[in-house]
């Protein structure tokens, strides 16, 4: 791992892709523990609005947010300082914006780059780790992983995906029951659509709920959607337990690729934006089964649900900001702290690190042994590796009913460049 | 309120049509009071899958539960006996139906008949106490409340729709941290569906985010749907916000009375079966107005959310069936007790009692001044109203990161009666 000398500098803090129930546990932990070595380290600035913040020179001055604020983001979902889909490709291809983020950090005397997100930001990380070295600018760039997808390499886990999958697990046991108790005459089948794009990581998560009696198939993206083989699965369990419910992953797809429902758009970073699985496997089933459903798509309602995150998951997201600082503070540069398993039950595990060589651009889906032969379950090893993850309650404080979630002042640093034009 | 004399007699529970996340509450009130009064009531019986299970002759002896099975009911969603949606007509058309009931009532010593659900099941419980007294059987037939929909007249509230309040406002909320963190370069807009079909109180508990700074838009049952003037609130929202948060109601509709989705099914009691605004209402403003969307529909997952219960909601639905077995050992027939409120700030309120004559068939919905000029919002005295409702949380225990739920033994009661063939 690359060592640069360390005095005094200012640190920089972004947000990138989309937010999670514990990205403000992470950034509470990096501005704790920042604010815990003031000799080391002076301001800590954040992205507003994530790496745009930093190429606009729109920074925000989180010293001035009081001790209890920061704290406060450790219950608060969301990204605090805004976070923004913009991904940054290759050094030659968008050499004008990573020449002007070291000019920022230059202006500002930011020596620490913490990037928190998830694979594309890996990536940015470790590029600009690498241009600020070629360019004699002696930055260290640390990634502090966040991803509800779980798609990053090496880790364990990562944050924000344990409270997505207690999300999950707590909603569809909830429904399941309600399905339960409608089947007599009514709904039969319950769909619930999940994120994920590419990795099946949330959908298992619907999987625990089998050890409460309750009869799921899930649709991972990993296993192409097979409609003849599906609609027996929820025929048969219909038929032994008077109903079932069906956790469909918005990556679910066709033979041929095509996703089970496109919405024709897509993202910055030329995803397709997902959307409606749910409703087509709904009507499918009622189609071709004649049974009632109901369906829903929880959206963002899962990856914001701090109201039942898992303690694991924002333990592990604040313990990894802070290791991120402490990295830093060894001289480390180019790096992601990790969650190394140490065993399941009971369930023990040491923050690692890993160079971010090895982490920009690998994506981990679920092993096959993971998901049972049929391709509609979850595995008991699958289940070994989930059920720590989601354990826990750490409730916010309710204030007239609602979860106390913080905002915060996010007030600006003065610029110190001519402004630069985003394209 | 028509009196009638009592003795020891066998009770009979039910619940009835869309289950809530406080109807077991309810259940548990009616079952430890009962147990109370052991020289007063002998055994109490629940329907398996509601009415039916009177109809089927399908009974479930309760006294086989344990004390603490029968306590955890109150921490449990959804109907532990199971609901149905089957609705008696009247006297005439369904004459068979109602002397079928009274007989097995006969059979196995019932005097007392709880009917636990919304305004249809308030005229079935009604009618079967009005052809009981025509029969000169002496069945006593109270009626507790439970309906998300909060469409009862009388009562202040009703048991369930608190718990849907709160899990709108807290969802809602959370979801609309997330839509602010991503606003820079992503999405802007985020619609959540949420379930009423006549009567926008759940939607309305989306307003109660305004007081945290969030841009609401609601889409009340109440209001005809007016595209124009919707967008153009909607563009006034994002570009002095950034980005707003829609709470569509599934029963908003257009001038013509067609609902802005409909699935095209009806569902046994005759209504429509919805879903599916959010995504109609989602794409009309991506291309009106060009703004990046995410959608949601919770379905069942509002109504079964234990998880994130109101704790007033909790404790009303326990009182009111603990209410409902008191008024039957005071001999009272055919009436339902009801929430009275006293005070909005403190918070004050009484269990009364309403005659079901009043109850049955009448529908409530919002007041006009509930809802702002503009109809897209909710006035501070709505906030006033259901600010209550969502006050507190009474979690259930957790074990391996999930809720602990129970399920009951639910033992079958023996049968003494010819088969009954439901038509």
């Amino acid at each position: 791992m690359n060592k640069t000398n360390v005095s005094k500098l200012n640190a920089f803090y972004a947000q990138s892709g989309g937010v999670t129930a514990v990205i403000n546990a992470s950034a509470c932990g990096v501005i704790e523990t920042a604010r815990k070595h003031r000799g080391r380290i002076g301001k800590v600035y954040a992205g507003r609005n994530g790496i745009i913040g930093a190429l606009t020179e729109d920074l925000i001055d989180t010293g001035k947010e009081s001790d209890a604020a920061i704290r406060a983001l450790r219950y608060t979902p969301s990204g605090a300082f805004g976070s923004c889909r913009f991904k940054l490709k290759s050094l030659d291809t968008n050499k004008r914006e990573y020449e002007r983020l070291i000019a920022v950090f230059k202006a500002h005397n930011i020596g620490y780059f913490f990037y928190n997100g998830g694979g594309d930001s890996a990536d940015t990380c470790f590029k600009i780790s690498q241009l600020s070295n070629a360019m004699g600018y002696p930055l260290q760039a640390i990634h502090v992983p966040k991803t509800i997808d779980n798609d990053l390499p090496i880790t364990d886990c990562c944050p924000g995906f344990g409270s997505v999958a207690k999300y999950v697990a707590v909603s569809a046991l909830e429904a399941s029951f309600d399905v339960r108790s409608m089947m007599a005459t009514s709904t039969k089948v319950f769909v619930m659509e999940v994120m994920g794009r590419h990795a099946g990581w949330i959908a298992a998560a619907g999987g625990l709920i089998e050890s409460h009696g309750i009869p799921v198939v899930i649709l991972f993206p990993e296993i192409e959607f097979d409609r003849a083989k599906f609609l027996a699965r929820v025929a048969k369990l219909v038929k032994s337990h008077g109903y079932c419910t069906v956790i469909v992953s918005e990556g679910c797809h066709n033979a041929d690729g095509s996703f089970l429902a496109e919405q024709g758009s897509r993202d910055a970073f030329g995803h397709a934006q997902l959307g409606g699985a749910a409703p087509v496997v709904a009507n499918m089933i009622k189609e071709a089964l004649g049974h009632k459903f109901h369906w829903a798509v929880a959206d963002y309602l899962q990856r914001a649900a701090r109201h039942v995150a898992s303690k694991t998951d924002v333990k592990q997201a604040y313990e990894l900001g802070q290791r991120a600082v402490q990295l830093a503070l060894k001289g480390h540069n180019a790096v992601m702290p990790t969650v190394e398993r140490i065993s399941d039950v009971p369930y023990k595990y040491k923050i690692g690190v890993a160079n971010l060589a090895d982490v920009a651009n690998v994506e981990k889906f679920m092993p096959r042994d993971f998901i049972t032969k049929d391709g509609f379950g979850i595995t008991e090893k699958c289940k070994r590796y989930l059920e720590p993850l989601i354990q826990g309650e750490d409730a916010p404080k309710y204030k007239n009913g609602l979860p106390v979630y913080v905002t915060l002042k996010n007030e600006s640093v003065a610029k110190k460049l001519p402004a630069f034009r985003l394209k």
